[in-house]
């Protein structure tokens, strides 16, 4: 039996997953979005992710799914938005099979679920290079605007919303360095790397609530990111190495070595938020975090 | 003095194509639109364009920026939508420098000239692999609803907006082939194959006077895009070879050669919109196209 052929892949894997009513079933190359759908704005992310920069060649594919849609999860919640849909464009090296593609779709499948969002459309194209994976994302603004890198002020507390490094240590871990950490501290920042956990919900809480000022997700790494906020706010950032909230594998890796906390710090790929917020926003920062 | 990094390249180069408000001079990596701009809904299309199959690998800068634009725009078009922003995603291999990115930011920057829309975004990645191009393309709905793939019912009238197979034609020119093709006729089949005019406002005219039943762009060719309506709308669809509108360099070669009609009916990259009406708004079609 032959390879089946473009048409054939999406009404198989890709149709079922889009459930939103705008996407027609992806009987046509167009979706369309409702102005009812977004009455505080539609926040629009795009992020693509190379095989061997952004992921690891031989990784399975529904892992690669996964990952692709949760890095623009994490944009989105950085933005205090709630997912609506995405658009997936695949370039396909030639060795990856129907089996592949049905892989990826579980993937994409299993997220959907978690996150309440569907498929909204793309593009598949065979190409002589490494597969690429871009994903164009979709929310609701949670308030009226977004909070922007650029609305920090002087004076401002920077937050972050979970530990650091664990994007750096995971790479490592897959790498087969770091082999010292204990097992499951190493499980946790492996897993932090493979399928980082988007904060979607406390991203539309605190932005919802009008709690942030400035906000990114940690892509790049904390110092970085807050040096974005920073830059496009005007204005420095100054961030404590020994506030950096670590994991089990950041804690033990430093209590061997001070000084690598600049690589986690610098290393990326945490999928955490770090914003700014007033000082007397603290308590009630604290508060909603908890609950 | 080194190569400028991504942030460098954004500011210098493609900052000043953010015009749209919601894109807050790409100082932040999330868009946000406004349920005002689209009152009758958000068009939303995304197409990926790669070098050696989309493009000749050594075409310039803003050529293949132009192309890119304009492929999504026809997509824009056949589902009558008013171009609004666009999001590119571009994976760059190693051996294209900062001049490369400036010509391809001008041809970025003459497109949203002529067609009055603005960059909300993007991202770059670094490749292995060949450039890749990505799009995601924003557009106002003309009417209620848009004309979709799937509206066509038996008895239609099936039409096409301009002439057909120029797109095979001008990449066939431009590997050197047909060269017996005369000189004017041979220029504008190569013009529309390296950059295609997309039926924007005819194609919001006729969705907006709500005379379109089902429509798609021809990317895939004539007969597969005609094809994948009938399919969407589970009916049938007849081509009648001689009624097919046929550039100068199209007339020419099937004077020659009868036969070829076929190879211009299937060869795409045409970039018109074929779409389905009922008979009796025939002379209302033919009004609106002269107008």
């Amino acid at each position: 039996m032959s390879e089946p052929g473009e048409f054939e892949l999406i009404a198989r894997y890709f149709a079922p997953l889009a459930t939103h009513p705008g996407a027609d079933g992806l009987r046509d190359d167009a979706a369309l979005l409702l102005a009812s759908e977004f009455k505080q704005g539609l926040v629009v992310i795009t992020d693509a992710s190379i095989a061997g920069v952004h992921f690891l060649p031989d990784e399975q594919a529904r892992v690669i799914a996964q990952r692709c849609l949760r890095v623009n999860l994490s944009d989105l919640a950085a933005k205090g938005a709630r997912p609506v849909g995405y658009l997936v464009s695949l370039s396909l090296p030639p060795h990856l099979t129907e089996e592949w593609v049905a892989g990826f779709a579980d993937g994409l499948s299993e997220n959907q679920q978690q996150f309440g969002w569907s498929l909204l459309g793309g593009d598949t194209v065979r190409t002589s290079g490494p597969l690429t994976v871009s994903v164009t994302a979709f929310g609701q603004a949670a308030g009226d605007g977004v909070p922007r890198r650029s609305g920090a002020t002087p004076g401002d507390d920077l937050w972050v919303s979970g530990t650091i490094g664990d994007g750096f240590i995971g790479l490592r871990l897959a790498m087969g360095e770091f082999s010292d950490i204990p097992p499951s501290a190493a499980r946790e920042a492996e897993t932090h790397f493979r399928c980082p956990e988007p904060r979607v919900d406390l991203g539309a809480r605190l932005a919802g609530a009008g709690l942030v000022k400035a906000s990114a997700d940690v892509s790049d790494g904390l110092v970085a990111d807050a040096g974005n906020i920073a830059a496009a706010s005007g204005c420095g950032a100054a961030i404590e190495a020994a506030l950096i909230p670590l994991s089990a594998a950041g804690r033990y890796l430093s209590g061997i070595d001070p000084a690598i906390i600049a690589r986690l710090a610098t290393g990326g790929d945490d999928y955490e938020i770090v914003f700014t917020a007033e000082p007397c926003a603290q308590e009630e920062i604290q508060r909603r975090v908890q609950r």
